[in-house]
Order: structure tokens, then C-alpha cells, then sequence
């Protein structure tokens, strides 16, 4: 039993292409869709992701209080335009749901172009990209269009219609825990809450859904639990409204912006030296790929939440380009062409490893710790010669013997050796066999 | 009451020219003035003292027992010179206290060159410059002279005349207390036993001055107490007679060589890692001024005593160019040219600052310490838009509230963050403004 | 007593070139026996050993379990070679020892050049070096070779004879023991189970016999045993029948490979900053030598088993050239050429060292720990001026004075100061004599 919990650490890659386009096609479904904070846009994506994994829809009624914050009214919008004198529609919430700025109250009136312009949001610097605006905590309303539309604006009256309604209602997020053989949780966290818009974060959602797709159909050391949320407000209700299952949380990563073709990027959490820290820094620098690890700082995501000093939980944040650091941020062209299937693709195994890593991470007892066993007796040992990859086993096998003192994990093994994990894993397993190693229950 | 003991860091600068005259002139004033570590020149110089802060003068009798040591007898001395057989006065005290060995006792003699010879000390690598020497501990005499004046000793009869006097007497001390909120002490000394020397020590003993000036009309946080004391005999007799304070004794400052126009030397405390230190080393390196922060090591000014293994007191000495480090060290060149009200003015400031932290330096706890409180209902959030300065209070409100655990200091959010600490401690006083923070009372 | 007890760290060298000389005498004079982990061969060596230092020669039964391992049987050789269809002897143990693969079973038999090869082994990349070889723990036989001899065998009959006997016998190894002021010991370890090889690991004993001698001529803070065993089997017999005895092991070294002209190696601890890692390391920065300082590894010599984890010992490694890090390494070219005596006389002197700064690196307290005391009433200060050498001193006894405080050890106060360790030491002496330090007992 104990030997059947140690996974192997290769990455099976054989599907490799096969999830990169399956993430790019449930992308390419949620696309269209108009998320918010809350409403229906919510309700249909976390419907999509139900016919991936069981989830657990829930509904948060507006005006509870969580922390010192209050569920807001839910939005919903139906349609949204602007015409000219001339009747046509100039700007068209159909073509794209980011000309709406997310959470504007219902409009329905005429005004000149002075008075509308006072609504109009645009990006002087990429005149063909639309903004992504929210007034989420204000009660106003506007468009938002590309700079090229707004220059070709000419004087006259403008018909300006949102069909929209803020009303009481419910916050919307799902969830899905698959229970593990400890109580101790792994969170993955991402948000809902964003319109058309790729990178940020339809590209977390995806790997979110496949990396619970995949350990579904594992037998796991720790729980996981996946929260699919709006953003800061959603996990303030979830933490509110769950703190005694917070400290179950021992391990947890956010996921957003793991679309673009950017080098990765993990932010620590706020303990820093935390193990999930220290396994996504060795899976990244092991990964071959370009990365950076950057330190914590309470902006972001929803790790500003986690990492809040009344939680502290060792939650990070893993991306590729972080927000604000690409142009097409927040902008009409955060799309379908920005995402692409080998990008998330990449991401989803490079968590897959951190979380493989995270499950074997275990702390062994030598059984024979004073001297070394006899390696030869029991088939652990070259007798005359050996090739070099023997050798390099028995030097694994040595170095998890010497360091299995109840005070080093297989990562410790691996980083004080210089070994690949992996390596060290096998002479581990290995050992467990001949009865030379045992788990310490945490 | 809580917010009012915040003060802003940022420093009044209005008065900068003003007080670098302000100290020019007191070091004028004290410049000709024979000081030694007992008599009446120091009684003199802690006199002019007084016009400026209401020190308290204490006199310890010669032959008291100060741990190892013994209060030595008083030295006064009213006349000096060497006549050669014309009865020109070739060597004169009159002319520069330092022509004669500090501590020399009464000598009215005739004698060959050869025989004074052995009494005269000279820089013959500074032939204009007069060395300034000592004889504390061995009676003994002798004269310092320019190498030119020397080289002109013609052969004849020589006479001698010192007329000092070294009896039983006191040790004449000055001690300035001021009452803070707390009985915690932060401890500023000097030494008053150079004579005509100007940055050895005129320069701190000024800075000191205007230091106590400045805070005795502040309400402090921390008391302060500052010691213008002898070298060495000073800082003993002070910490003997004194032990039962030395424990409110929490930070400190050692001031000398404060006047010459190299940059700035920090001395850290034996300690290392004392909050002096970090905040002396954080204050040159926001100072826009060269400097260098170097270890400890038990030579040097009084923090050799404060900082005995029996005390180990967090004293730092802060200074311009450390003492042996300039060729002028030590001589007649350690004038009131080489000492400048621009130099001394800029030490003084560097001072304040560094007690300006240190008397702001607080630990906070957040009052909302789960999930972030929202700030856009109590205005310290921008709605749509806002400007990038107003972003960056808001990132510093942020990092205040995540580390706000009562476990960092301002100073230390200020170098977890990256950002500068009066930026910190203004959104500090913005969220105790908003009780969404609390000191901790240490 | 006390005082007594801190020799100088100054090493006598005058008889460096004696000691080089002597010490080769020995490695030439048990160069041509053939040892192995057990055998009358081990038994001579350590009856040459005994003229040196009284040994005391255990013997442990064969088939003695000690913790996983089992004492093998003993093995003897008289004579073994190989004839061709001529009769010629065309390898002769006679002539090389290394010729028979170490263990292996007697053999008597004729047979085809292609039978005989599966017994052969050589190094194609050295055509001119015999390999050496061993199957303790794998019933086998074999002839090592040069590859020039191996490609002139021509085809024929071959008479293949190795007269050895492997049966129930004893592991024999030899102790000796020096007793000092305390119980606590150092373990000097080396291994004696190769025939003729010089620097793997003849140096080794040599420089541990010579050691050995210096050291019982003195009065030690320490107790010392020197272990000459054979390798691994040796290490783990000894620590079984000895386990009472471990836990008085507070340092030690394995010798091995000391006598090649290569840079020096310490292989640290497992523990890694051992006292004796810390000391190795000062030794090596200030021997003037090019040298190198490896983190423990769990391969090597007998510190495999010294510092597996149930003892995890602080006990390094001491060499020069590191085992298979040359290609004279385990052949016939490690011979008396390869090991000179200038370079075991280096080892032998880099090893006093260190065990001369363990012996004096003890901890002092300060007897007048507030301020410092007088030295000038004590002659431990210059009056006026004094030379530069003399300012050293007295600094290096403020430094003494400032960091004898019970956890600053002379390595820690030489480090700390950057003074060299002799010159810290002196002044701890001065100090001692004059009451003003008082050593800690451990």
C-alpha cells in the first residue's frame, strides 16, 4: 500500500496534443460567453464545466455579509447599444461584450455627443483594441470602444441603450473536491468572472478543469478542491463562508494567465519558503523552458485573499506572462489568437509535475540506519563492473539510505544530491521494496 | 492619541542652512578651548553647552574605582613654551593648545637640544602640521611641534616651562536626559576631551547639541539620553556609576568625526542586526549620499565600551571619514577648515532621520485580518481610473494591511516591499485613521 | 594548568623533510604486501605498523554478524599465474599482486584461450597498467592484466592456478588509543585492505601512523584513536562491537589519498559545519595551497558509515587528489612513484593542523566582562606610539576580550576579526595569564 501510493514521476506526454486542443476548445465554447462577477454568464460556463467534472454549483444571495464585504446585486445584460441620428448602431454589445463596461446599470436615453463622450472609454495607444472596464462597487455606466470608432464619432444625438438590470440575486461559483486518502487539501483556485477574454483567465479555467479532470481518476494522497470563483468577491464568500475548512488547506495554487506564449512565471506564496514554493521553483528550473520566480506582494489574484495574514496558507500563483505585463491585458485582444493550445497545454503538465512532485513528496525512516545495508545481498548493488546508469541508481539508492532520516523530503533528497527527482524516487520505491525505507505518517 | 504619535518622516529641510551655521559657530566657539579628559577646559566647553541645552554637570573624584580603571587625577594647565637662549619663545601654548603633550605634568627646566630632543614630537610627512598627543596613564611631558619648526632647533641651552598641574580633583561629565513616553532609552554619546581639534570631536559633540535641541521639543516616543563624556574613562566611569539604567538602554549612537567632507561611515553595533543598525544602514542607503556600513570591531570611540561583551548594548557609532582613515587625524589640519557647516549640517540630518524611524518604527496588527477589508467604501480606493500616484499609496495600504501581523516592523514592510518607508508609514496612519490597525504596544 | 594546556599553533617544521623521508620508508616498506579486507597480509602491515606506535590487533571470527553485514571469510594467497602451452609463466602474481583479482577462489585448470579471457581483465586505455580488482562478496575468480600482455596471448592451452584459500578465519584490524585530559575523542580512520597501491591507501596509513606518534608524545585536551581497517567491512564491524564507544566521538578523519601532488580535498561531514568541517576549511584557506572543500556525499571511503544516519558523526575526509578523480586510480601506476614523500609530509602537516587548532579551540569567558579592562597597568598596551606589530597584538586582545563571551570559540573570534588564529591564540594566552579570561569547560 505504501508502494502504491509512490507514482512514478514521468509525466505520461502521450496526450500531450490531444489536451492541449481539448483546452483550447472548451476556450473557444466559454468565449462568447458575458461572465460578471455574478449572473447568468457565470451559470453557463460552470454549465460547460459540468460536463467535464461534477460540479458543485453554488449560490451566494445578494446582501450577505462576508468579512467586511457584502455580496453584491447580481447583473445581468441582455443587449447594449449605441445608434446614431441616422439609426445605425455604432457600437454593438452583439459584436462584443467588452463594449460594455461589466456592471453598468440599465441606460436608455438620448444625448449629445459632449454628453456621451463622458462615457466612453477607449486606448488612444492600440486604436484597434477594445478596453475591458468593470464598475463593480459603483453605480454608473459606459462603453467602451476601440479609439478608431471614437475618432469617426461625429456631433449629433446618440441613441444610447443598455438592457441591463442590477438586482438582488445570487454570486455563482463552483466547486469540486475529490476527496483524497489524507483530509489535508490542495487548492486550485481560479476566476470566472471575466468576459471575452482568453489569456485572463478562460486559460485558468482550462487547465483548472483538466488538472481535476486528470486527478479524478487517481487514487491521491491529499484532497483537492477546486474553486471556480469571481474574483476577490468570490473567494471572500468562499473563505467566509468555509473557514473551518481552511485549515485543511496545506498546499494551493492559483492559476490565471497560463495562455500566452510568454515564459512562465510563479509567485510565491507569502511564507515564501513554503513546499509548494519550493516544488514549483525545482519544477520550473527543471522544466527546460524559460521561467521566473518572483516573490509575493499583495496584488494580483486571489493569493492577495489566501495570503491575507489572518489565512496565510501556502497558496501561490502560477502564470506564464503575469497580468499588466503584456499589452493585450484587459484589452479585445486578449482572444483566441493570444491563447493557443500548445501554451496551456504546457502550463497543465507543468502543474500535473508540481502536483506529482507534491504527492511524493513523503519523509522516510532508514530502516537500517546505522551503517549501510548490504545493497549486493538483496540486488541493489553492481557485483563486478556495472554500467554507468547502474551506478548512478546505487549512488540514488545511497543518498535516499543517507538522508532518510525523518528530516528530509524526496525534494531535500533530490536538491541535496543534485539527482533528478525522479531518480531518487525509483531508488526510493525500490527500497520500500527490500523493507530499508518507511513512510513517516505526517 | 496612537495617530498623533506618528510623526511624518519626512524631515523639515527649511532650517538646513541655518543649522549647519548654527553648529559651525558653536564649533568656533569651543575650537580654542584646552580640553583633556578631566579640568577645567572641559568645565568651559560643557558651560557653552548649557546655553543650549540644560545639561546636568557632574564632577567624579579622582581616585574613585570605575570597574578596572581609576578616575584619574586632574590636569589644568595655564602656560607652556620652550625659550631657546635668546629668550625667544620658539614653541608657545599660546599659539595651539596642542604643542603640548595633553596631560603633561609641571616642567620649568633648562636643557641641551639633545636632552629636549627626547620630549619633541613632530609629522615630518606633514612638516607644517603639529601632532597631537597624549600621556593619560604614564607621567610624562613633552612638546609637539611642525617637523619645519623642528628641523630649526639650533644647538644651546633650552628652557622649558609647563606650567600645569596634575592633583586630585574631578572628572567633569555632561548629561542630558529627556523624558519619553516610554523609560525605553536611546543613548547618544560623545566625547569632550580633544582640544583643539575640529571633527575629532567638535563635529559631534555639535550634532549632539542640536539633536537635544531638536528633541527636546518634540514628544517622543523613547527617551533620550545624551552623554558628553571623556574617551573611554567617560564611557566607563558613566556605565560604573550608572548600571541599574543601562538596561533602558535600547538603541544608541556613538557620534564623532561628523565634520569632514567624506562620506558617511556606519559602525554597527557588536550586535550586527540591532534595529539601530538596519535603520542606520537604511537611511544611507535612501541618502542619495555615498557611504559604507562596515562590522564592528572593538577599537575606536566609546562604542568599545557600550558594546563590551558585559553590556553588549545595540550602540552603533556613526561617522563622515573614521578616524585614522584621514591624514589630518590627529593634528594641527583637524581645523575649523577642514570641518564644514555644510558636512556637519548633513550628519545632523542623517541622525535625525535615523531616529525619526527608529521613534516610528512600529509593529501593527491589521484589524481585519481575513481577506482584504474593502477600501473603495472608506475612500482609500480609486474608482475608475485613478492616477499613478494614487496607485501607489494604494499598493503601499495593501502591503501595510498583508504584513500588518504584528511580527513586521515599518521598516521591514518597507524593505519587504520595496517601497520607501515614509510612502509605508503614510498608508499606515491612513488605516489607523480607519481602525483597520492597531499598534502593538511593545 | 590552564595555560599549560594551549600550545602554540606555530607547527615546528624543522623536521618536515625527516618526516616526508620516514613516512615513505614506510608506504615502500609495506608497498609489496599483498592485503586484502582480511588475510595474513593485513596481519603484516599492522606488525610493521606496531615498531611505529603500540597497535592493539583485534581478530573477529568469521560469520559475526555486524548490523546488516556478515565478517566474511578470511583469504590467503601463496602464489598464483598463469602458463602458457609452453610452460611460460606469462603472469605472475610473483610479480605484481594486483595480477589476482583480491578474494578470489583457488583455482587449478587447464583451459582455451576463450575461457580464459572471461577471467581477464584490462585497461585498453592504459595498455601498460594492470587494473586491480576484487570480488569480496561474490564467490569468483579472475586475472587482471595489461592490455599489451592480453593482446600477444595467442591461442592454446592455458595452466590457470591462484593457490588461495578462503575459509573460516578472522577480520583483522588494529586500534590504538591515546588517552587526554577528556573522554571525548577524535577518530583518525584509515583503511588497509589494498596490496600495492600507493596513495589508495598506503599514504593514508602512513600519514595516520605518523600522526599517531606526534600525538602520544603530548599531553592531550583530547582522547584519539586511530582505527586501520579494512574499508567498509571494517567501519561497519568496528562501530557494531564499539557502539558504547561512539557517542565519545566528537570529530574525526578518514585519511585517503594523501600522498599524490594534487590539490588538497576535505569532503565535509554529513553534518557540514562541524567544528572539524569549519577547522579543515580554515586550515586549507590559509595553508598557501590549492585546495578544495566538497560537500559530503554518501560514497567514498569509511565516512559512508561514520555518518549514515543513525551515527551521523562529524567526520570528514581528508586527501589530495579524490579516489577516481585520476587514472592512476585502483591500477598498478598508483605506485611508489606516484606518492612522494614531500606531499604525504604536506598531508601529515595539514593534518596536525587542524587537530592542533581542535585541540586549542576552546571558549573563554571574559572576567571583566563590563567595559574594558586596563591594559596598560598589565604591560598588555603600548605607552606612547609603539610599533605596528605590537598595535596587532593589542588589538587581537581587545578582540579576545570583546568575544569571550562563552560562544565565540578562537576559530570564531579568528573569523569574526580576520586576524590569523596563532595571533588570536597568543593573545588569549596573555589574557589567561593576566586572570582576564577563564576557559569554559565543555
Amino acid at each position: 500500500m505504501i508502494i502504491d501510493s509512490i507514482k512514478t514521476l514521468d509525466i505520461e506526454r502521450n496526450q500531450t496534443e490531444n489536451v492541449g486542443q481539448n483546452m483550447y476548445q472548451l476556450i473557444t465554447k466559454l468565449y462568447p460567453i458575458c461572465r460578471s462577477i455574478t449572473g447568468d454568464g457565470v451559470r453557463e460556463t460552470l454549465n460547460i464545466i459540468k460536463s467535464f467534472i461534477p460540479l458543485e454549483v453554488h449560490e451566494v444571495p445578494s446582501g450577505i455579509e462576508v468579512y467586511d464585504w457584502t455580496v453584491p446585486k447580481e447583473w445581468n445584460i441582455r443587449d447594449a447599444y449605441i445608434k446614431n441620428d441616422r439609426g445605425e448602431k455604432i457600437v454593438d454589445f452583439r459584436n462584443s461584450n467588452l463594449h460594455v463596461i461589466n456592471y453598468s446599470i440599465p441606460v436608455n436615453q438620448k444625448m449629445s455627443l459632449a454628453q456621451l463622450k463622458e462615457h466612453l472609454f477607449t486606448l488612444p495607444d492600440y486604436p484597434d483594441w477594445i478596453p475591458y472596464r468593470t464598475t463593480y462597487y459603483k453605480e454608473s455606466w459606459g462603453f467602451c470602444l476601440t479609439h478608431n470608432q471614437y475618432l469617426e464619432l461625429a456631433d449629433g444625438e446618440y441613441e444610447v441603450v443598455i438592457d441591463s438590470s442590477l438586482e438582488a440575486g445570487y454570486l455563482t461559483y463552483g466547486e469540486y473536491f475529490i476527496a483524497g486518502e489524507t483530509t489535508e487539501e490542495v487548492l486550485i483556485s481560479c476566476h470566472t468572472c471575466h468576459p471575452s477574454l482568453g489569456n485572463d483567465n478562460l486559460s485558468g479555467i482550462s487547465v483548472a478543469v483538466f488538472l481535476a479532470q486528470h486527478l479524478s481518476k487517481l487514487q491521491n494522497r491529499y484532497s483537492y478542491r477546486f474553486l471556480f470563483i469571481p474574483g476577490t468577491i468570490g473567494s471572500v464568500t468562499w473563505l467566509c463562508q468555509n473557514e473551518a475548512k481552511v485549515t485543511n488547506i496545506k498546499h494551493g495554487l492559483v492559476l490565471t494567465c497560463v495562455g500566452d506564449g510568454g515564459k512562465f512565471t510563479y509567485k510565491k506564496s507569502r511564507q515564501g519558503k513554503a513546499e509548494i514554493d519550493k516544488i514549483a521553483q525545482y519544477v520550473l528550473a527543471n522544466s527546460g523552458k524559460e521561467y521566473e520566480v518572483i516573490d509575493f506582494f499583495p496584488y494580483g489574484y486571489d493569493e492577495r485573499q489566501y495570503c491575507s495574514p489572518g489565512f496565510n496558507l501556502a497558496v501561490g500563483c502560477f502564470m506564464r506572462s503575469p497580468h499588466g505585463s503584456f499589452p493585450e491585458y484587459h484589452t479585445s485582444a486578449d482572444n483566441l489568437d493570444f491563447v493557443q493550445p500548445e501554451y496551456v497545454a504546457d502550463s497543465y503538465h507543468q502543474c500535473l509535475s508540481i502536483l506529482q512532485i507534491l504527492e511524493n513528496n513523503k519523509t522516510y525512516l532508514n530502516q537500517n540506519p546505522k551503517c549501510e545495508p548490504r545493497l549486493g545481498k538483496r540486488g541493489l548493488y553492481r557485483a563486478i563492473g556495472g554500467q554507468a546508469e547502474e551506478a548512478l541508481n546505487e549512488l540514488a539508492i545511497l543518498w535516499v539510505l543517507n538522508l532518510a532520516d525523518g528530516e528530509h523530503t524526496l525534494l531535500d533528497m533530490a536538491q541535496r544530491s543534485g539527482m533528478a527527482i525522479n531518480v531518487i524516487n525509483k531508488a526510493a520505491i525500490a527500497l520500500l521494496k527490500h523493507d530499508l525505507l518507511k513512510e513517516i505518517s505526517a
